[in-house]
Formats: structure tokens, C-alpha cells, sequence
């Protein structure tokens, strides 16, 4: 094992881990059956890209309508196999159960179909490539890794590789290493970013080849080849049993009404599938708010309206699930914000608010809405470039503030008459490094073991294909799909820039009308009776195999 | 099944229940031997009290000194057994899991053991005893609840009985029932509260007697009979397996400071045990800090001394446990907040700061090295008396912001050189209402099962006590101890009262000891390498009976 560059992490030693991880060590990993046996990739019609096709074929002049490749059993022929391989993995971005596992599934694979192959991880996320930080992997190496939450076998981090220079660094690394391929695990932006490279090295005709992995906890990383990534599975079971708790905390004490931030900035999967596992008494779903074009004062009443309803039936308590992102979707709130940013730039916000008179007449009714201590907020704490700081503003003690003061303002005309007490809570970090649940742990070990398969297969530009996830883990197909065919170009800065648009939650898709239906048909008896961690829902695309293998 | 009152929980519905939950209904609880055939309850010497006895023996005429109680195996005699009894249950205070199975024993002892019996579960705390709202518990009413968290049967409330009115009020529900015996489920107050009834009812020459049990996440009851109260192993587990998961992420991403504040106010004991379980980087003990009669200077010191060092390591990241209490262990802030009392209470606060003067140079001095946040906080937000709430400064995010500023001033000297940032996590609620260990299931089981015995052996006064917990479960010991015994008194109002004083985490104990140890020897190791989940502790004094039964 050669180390070379200085990790943060100096390797795990599975002689302290407690019974769970040590049991989860060795937990067996199924493989989809086309893996098990002799297979050949097949590609599939040309494809095209997800919008703008003419100008993804601009920016992608090499891969641009390349098809996807399918896995499909074949009889052993021994001419086929290939020598041995160079790969290079790296972990980008945010944190997601399973990560290890994609890269032992990359690991045994090339020690059970390419003998005498290395795998390279490079430190640090992106930084490590152009900074030529590695680790070479070994079987001593991954063990203690294998089935375990965490990215910290390599680590993980935020660079991206975009500047002229530093695309020749990377170009200056797999070079160094002399990598037949690569592996970038990331979310949206990385799997671009991993398609540009694979662009840069076909362009420069060099040999590296670049295969992708779908990783993220929020779930926004999908489509139809794509079901799902990895992650979403194990942070939302982990959510779904600490809302759970809170649930049962609630129903036990019956005088809180707990406000619970999930996880999740440009999408609600995470809050709607916490809200269809555990039955809380009110959800907000972000693409809802948007696509009603509903207000703060909307968002407020509705929760409001529920508790009201909820205390005259002798119910004072109750959970209440907030995307983390609330906020960004709600326009009048953007619009607000650019006008503050325009004011905090230019004028003097002076003690009488004389300021305010600044504001169009629908961001000062706003303003004068929110909560004292988020105005202050807003004004006081700015980023580096002088502007306001959506980010920070803790969502969910935004709305115990306005619902508290619009029950106050119902108490004295006399159409509340309980006592409200809110209790906030932001479930985030405790998500996105738990153990990996068993469907979590093979999708991923599949998604590795695949991408290495297509490798081999001197495929590039393609993300690792998972599919058929409801059946059984035999049955899942595994290939890999055009990166391009999942693009749209958006204009940055007067330029194209290719993007992997984030998949949103659907208001007309399964899981948020199973949500609706309930939420309509079910609304009294739901009040009544949250069901804590009532699992089973037919929708949730995911096999778990934990009775196989 | 009869239903008096209106509770706020309708009965859960096992048919919506998750796979997890299903699986533990039925989870079998292995009974101590001497509850599984004949026994007889042999009675100690007499007792005293933990302090002060002459003053809890006027307190209790009928039951200071009366001994504690041994169950014993004997040869079966059929006369010995007695006829049906009537039973009132009670939850009192906070949850803890597990409760629903200490009442789940008491049921089952008296199917078992005392044929044609009623036990009638008091709605919604004490209070329901008092307003005699009572539900009668029969097997389908209960079996949802099994092994399951949450005090949610019956629910839970925090109201006292203490007024001779509120005696009287509870003399009339028991006669009205004719209840032959009251256990009461709850922690220090509960149980001296439980102690007073007893008394009380003795000294009227009524016929129910009264038994209480040891419930606190928190530790702090517990003594040399009662070596743990239940709740406690199943939160520290809870929480350890999030700060593992906090801890991961760490090391992963590799840019954070995680400091997590945790449940357990009056004592470190849930801090302790979590950081013995995690091994995080920095943990403060509420009791450490008062021993060593520390400032908020000095814990800030110490945290920013770690980052300097880890720095210099190379470590920009970590994890820091933080007790809820913190802050009640500092004397100076005490000092702080009596003043501020005062002042806030006479003088007007003006915007220029002279009313400062009126504070001591200690006060003054500790007031200005406060965050400013954290400063407004004091001087505005006040409870109804007008008194500062120390109870809603959150430790966690004024030790971010003192650590900050710490080391923006080392790094202008010159002596640290590396970015900091703070996460904060308050890990409470999430605990409570968890599902119950194997240990928690099986010890509370137990209580209640030896609660129902000691009723039926006529005794009064004494709380359940279940022993021997380091050894399997056949061996642990069961009986009853005088809460006389664990009683000292305090001044308040000019008068005496009884109390059962918190166990504080010991300094001197294999506990801290323990810790302090690995914190000093290993200070280089440990601060390179946090172990995750390493649970495995030997004076952890609690058997997990999973693979018995």
C-alpha cells in the first residue's frame, strides 16, 4: 500500500468498531445475476440530451449522441477478457451512505474479472486529482470500509475541475498514472463535471476513459435509466425513525408542536418520502408552495388553520416537516431579498426605517411579516459580497415565530383558545453518514462493480446504470446511460453551460399523489393518528435485500 | 375495556406498524430466576436515610426506618397466594424507553400470579390520578405497546400532588377504585412524591399501598440498590450512534467542528457515556468544570487550545460533547445571572451601557466576554417573573461564538493559522421516545413485574429494584428498597422537604476515571483517531440480554 499526499484520515482499524459495524463487515452482497456470469455490453440506439440537443452537441463534439450500453449475459468466451487495468476513483461532494461500497464494488471487480489491476483513490474529492493526491487501494486497505457509513476511506470534497489549467492538471495526473479510467461519485454537478473530462481526454485522444455515479442524499440526482441515488435510502430511514421518536415524544408529552427541518435544498424528496414513511400531521413540500405560488403568510395560515382544527379536537401537540429549503421556493421571498440586497448596497438603513420606503409595496408587507429577529438577521448578517444570507436563516424557528404570532392574533378574537408551544429541530449531518441499509449497500456495490465493467468495456461519458430496483437484486439491469442524454444548457455569465437539471418532486408523480390522498381523504384520521414508521409503500422503487444472498 | 376520560392518544394500531416494530411486539423478556417459580420477600434490616435522618423521620412518622426487601426463592405453598388485587399505574415526568413495558410486567404479574386482578393505567400523569381519569388496561389495550418507546398508553404529565387538597383529591380516586396498590414510573421528585402518598395514605389507615420505579435518561437516580434508571441505556445508544454518525461526517468532509449539546441537565452522566462510547474529540463534564471551579473562560480555553493543536496536526475537524447543564455548573455565570436579576429588576437598562456599572468586576467582566447574541438574549428575553431565562441559551452555539472570536484573536498573534468553522446539534427529543434496548425492555420488565410482587406482599414505600445487572439476566436480583433510605432534606420556604438527591457524575467513579485516562494518556491517538461506535466498556453495569431467551 503506497501513500502518497496527506489525508485527514488515517485509515479506520476495524478492531474498534462496535457489534453492529462488525457484523455489518461482512454482510454479503448480492450481485445483479448479469454480473455473475459472462456478459457483453450492448449499445443501444443514438441518443440525444434532455433539452437544447444542438447545443450539448456543440459542447460535447466527441460524445454527444453516443448510445447507452446495456450488461446482457453472453457464453464465456476467453478471448474477450482484457489485461490488466489502472483506475482512479474519487468521492465529490456532499456525503452519502453507500459511498465505500461503490468503490469496493469497483475493487472486486477488477480483482475477479481484470487480474492485476490497481484502483487509485484520489484524497480530498477533485482537489486530489489535480493535485495528484492518492492512495493505492488495497484488500487490507478497504476492508474496514466495506458496508460502513462515511466517506472517509479517501474522503470527499467540494472543488471542481473547470479552468483551462486545472483540466490540464488532471490531464497531467491520469497521465502520471497512466489511468485507463476513472470514476467520479457525485451528484449533479460532479456527473457534468466527470462528462466534460471524459470530453477533454477523448478530445486530447487520450486513453483515459470516465464513468459516473449517481450520488446524492437529496434523491435530485434521477431519471428514467436512473431510478434513484444512492444515499437517499439509508438518510431518509435514519430521518423517517427520528421523526418517529419525536412523534411518539409528541403524542406522549401532548404539548408540543415540533417544526422539523429535513435535509434537502432544491428538492423535497427527502420531507415527502419522511412524510409518506411516518405519517407527520402536516408537511410542506416545496415544488407545491411554487407551484401554487403561495406566500409566506400561505405557508403560515395553512399550518395554522391545522393546529386550530387540531386544538378544538382536543389535540395540542404535533409534527410538522419542513423542506430545507423552503424559502428558495417561495418567489415573494427571492424578490424581497434582491430588493434588500439593492438597498444594503446603496443606502443607509437608518434606525426610523425610513429605508423600507425603498421596498415595493409586496416585499414591505413581507417584511413587516417576518419575525424581528429574521429582519435583523436579513440586515445585519451579510456574506463577504455584502448580501443577505438565505442560508442561514433557521426556517423552521422562522415559522414557530409566525404561527405563534398568528394564533396570538386568533386568541383575541377568540378562534384559538389552546396553548402553543413549538419545539424546532434540523435533521441534516446525522443523515448523511449512517450505516448504509442493505439496499443502499448493494445498489451501491452494483453501481461500482458496473462502472468498472464499462470500463473495461472502454466505455467513457457514461453513468453507472442500476435499474429494475423493485425486484429482486438477481433481476436488476446494469449498464450505463449517455451523460449527455441527461443534459440542458443553461446561460451563465453570456455562455452555455451544460447541466444535469435536478429532478424535482413531481406533483403529478405516484409518491406525491399517494401523499396528497392522504392528506385529503385522510385528513381526520391522520390528525388523530399519526402512524410512526409505517414503512410499506409499493411506490418506493427500492428492493431491500436483506433476506437474500 | 373500559375508557374514562378523554386521553389524548387514542391506542396505537400494531396492524400500521413497521417491520422493526412488528418484530419487537414479540420480542421475548427473560424474567430473573427468583420471578420465574416460588418466592417468598424477606425483609433487611432497618433502614435509615441518605442524610439528615431525625428530619425525615418526622417527615415520614409511619415509614422511616422500615427495611428494604429481598425476593427469595421458596418452596411452593398454595395457601401463600393471594386473592385478585386492584392496581392503579402512573407515568410521571419526562419519557423514558421502556416505560410501556415496566407497566406491561406489572399486568402480566398479575395474570401470572394474582388471577382476576384490575390494573387501571392513570391518564396523562399524576394529574390524572387526581381528576381520577384512568383507563383499565386489558391484553389487546396493551400488547400494541410492548416493547415499544414512547409513553404514549397512557401518556405522561408533570403535575405534582402536594397540596392537602390534591391529597384528598388522590384519597378519593384510590378509594373510589379501591385500589390495593399505586406504582408510580418516574424520577427524584416522583418518587419522593410517591413516598409522600405512601406515608400519607398509611397514616390515614387506608388500604393502597405504593411502590415506586426508577425512570430518568438522564442517570441521576440512581444508588447503590438501584444501579441505573431505565431510559438511560436506550439514549445514550441513541445518541452515540448520531455522534458516530456526526463524527464520520467529520472526518469526511474534514472542515467542521460538530459541537453537540445533550440532554441532562442536572448531570454529565449521558455526556459520559456517549463520549466513552464515541470517543469524540473534546467533552466537557458539568461536573469537571465545577470541581475545578472553572469559568466560561477557562472551558473556552481549553476547546480553542484543542483546534490550535489539532491544527498544527493538520486537523481542521472534530467532534465536542457538550452537557445541556453546562452552563448550571459554572459559578460565575450563576453569579451573572443573579445580578442581572436584580438590575433588571430596579434599574432601567440604557443604551449606553451604564447600568454595567452596577454589575461586580467578576460580573462585568464575564458579561463583556459574551457574545452579543447571547447578551441581548439576557437582557430581553425573560420569563413571566421578569427573570433571565438561562434555560434558552443555546450552550452550544455561545461556545461556537467564544471559540471564534478566541482564535480570530490567536490567529491576528500569529498562533493559529487554519480555519475554523462551527456546526451546532442539540440531540434531545430524539432520544427519548426511541425504541427500548434489549436492556431497557428486559430491566423495565423486571421493575414491573417486581413492583406487582412487593404490592402483593403488602409492602409500601419502596421503589423497585432490580440488581446484579452485570450479569445475565437468570442472576439479577429483585426486590425493593425504602425511599426513606434515599432521602435527605432540603430547606425551602423556611420549611424542610424531602428529597432523593441526583447522583452527579462521581470524579472519583471507574466512569470518569475512565475517561479521564483516555483523555490524558491517549491525548495524541485519540485526537488523530476517533473510534466510532467502540462500545464495548466492562463498568458499563448493564448486561444487553439479546441472545438469551
Amino acid at each position: 500500500m503506497a501513500i502518497n499526499g496527506q489525508g485527514p484520515s488515517p485509515g479506520r482499524l476495524a478492531s474498534v468498531y462496535s457489534e453492529v459495524q462488525t457484523s455489518r463487515l461482512n454482510h454479503p452482497l448480492p450481485l445483479p445475476s448479469v454480473l455473475k456470469s459472462s456478459f457483453k455490453v450492448v449499445d443501444g440506439p443514438p441518443s440525444s440530451a434532455a433539452g437544447n440537443p444542438e447545443e450539448i452537441a456543440k459542447l460535447f463534439p466527441c460524445l454527444f449522441g453516443q448510445p447507452s450500453a446495456s450488461l446482457v449475459p453472453t457464453v464465456a468466451d476467453p478471448s474477450e477478457s482484457s489485461g490488466a487495468l489502472k483506475i482512479g476513483v474519487v468521492l465529490s461532494g456532499g456525503q452519502a451512505p453507500g459511498g465505500h461500497n461503490v468503490i469496493c464494488g469497483i475493487f472486486d471487480y477488477l480483482q475477479d474479472r481484470a487480474k492485476g489491476s490497481t484502483l487509485y483513490g484520489f484524497r480530498g474529492g477533485p482537489a486530489g486529482i489535480m493535485k495528484c493526491k492518492y492512495v493505492e487501494l488495497s484488500p487490507e486497505f478497504i476492508y474496514p470500509y466495506r458496508n460502513q457509513g462515511g466517506f472517509d476511506m479517501i474522503c470527499s470534497g467540494r472543488d471542481k475541475i473547470e479552468t483551462p489549467e486545472q483540466f490540464k492538471q488532471a490531464e497531467e495526473t491520469v497521465s502520471k498514472l497512466d489511468l485507463d479510467g476513472l470514476v467520479v461519485i457525485g451528484g449533479d454537478d460532479s456527473n457534468t463535471n466527470a462528462c466534460l473530462l471524459a470530453e477533454n481526454f477523448r478530445l486530447k485522444n487520450m486513453k483515459t476513459r470516465v464513468i459516473g455515479c449517481p450520488k446524492t442524499i437529496d434523491g435530485d440526482l434521477k431519471c428514467k435509466e436512473v431510478p434513484t441515488s444512492f444515499g437517499f435510502d439509508t438518510a431518509c430511514k435514519i430521518y423517517a425513525e427520528m421523526i418517529g421518536n419525536v412523534m411518539t415524544d409528541a403524542r406522549s408529552t401532548g404539548k408540543y408542536y415540533h417544526f422539523v427541518r429535513l435535509m434537502g435544498r432544491a428538492a423535497s424528496h427527502i420531507t415527502l418520502e419522511c412524510a409518506l414513511q411516518t405519517h407527520p400531521n402536516i408537511t410542506i413540500i416545496g415544488e407545491e408552495v411554487s407551484a401554487k405560488k403561495q406566500t409566506l403568510k400561505n405557508v403560515t395560515d395553512y399550518i395554522t388553520n391545522v393546529i386550530c382544527k387540531r386544538a378544538e379536537l382536543g389535540y395540542n401537540y404535533g409534527v410538522i416537516l419542513i423542506p430545507e429549503g423552503l424559502i428558495d421556493f417561495i418567489p415573494e421571498v427571492q424578490t424581497l431579498i434582491a430588493e434588500l440586497n439593492e438597498i444594503l448596497a446603496n443606502d443607509v438603513v437608518d434606525q426610523d426605517g425610513v429605508w423600507k420606503k425603498k421596498l415595493t409595496q409586496q416585499s414591505f408587507i413581507l417584511f413587516e411579516f417576518l419575525p424581528q429577529a429574521i429582519q435583523e438577521q436579513l440586515l445585519l448578517e451579510r456574506d463577504p459580497h455584502g448580501n443577505v444570507q438565505v442560508a442561514k436563516i433557521e426556517t423552521e424557528k422562522m415559522l414557530i415565530s409566525m404561527v405563534e404570532t398568528e394564533l396570538e392574533k386568533r386568541k383575541l378574537e377568540g378562534k384559538y383558545a389552546a396553548n402553543f408551544k413549538g419545539q424546532s429541530h434540523f435533521f441534516g449531518y446525522e443523515g448523511r453518514c449512517g450505516l448504509p441499509t442493505n439496499f443502499d449497500s448493494t445498489y451501491c456495490y452494483a453501481l461500482g462493480y458496473g462502472a468498472a465493467a464499462l470500463l473495461q468495456y472502454g466505455k467513457t461519458g457514461l453513468i453507472s446504470s442500476v435499474g429494475n430496483l423493485s425486484c429482486p437484486v438477481g433481476k436488476w439491469s446494469v449498464g450505463g446511460t449517455a451523460l449527455t442524454a441527461l443534459m440542458d444548457v443553461e446561460r451563465r455569465h453570456g455562455k452555455f453551460k451544460p447541466v444535469i437539471k435536478k429532478a424535482m418532486v413531481e406533483l403529478e408523480g405516484a409518491p406525491f399523489r399517494a401523499f396528497a390522498s392522504e392528506r385529503e381523504e385522510g385528513t381526520k384520521e391522520q390528525i388523530h393518528q399519526p402512524w410512526p414508521h409505517s414503512v410499506h409503500r409499493p411506490w418506493i422503487q427500492r428492493h431491500q435485500p436483506h433476506s437474500e444472498a
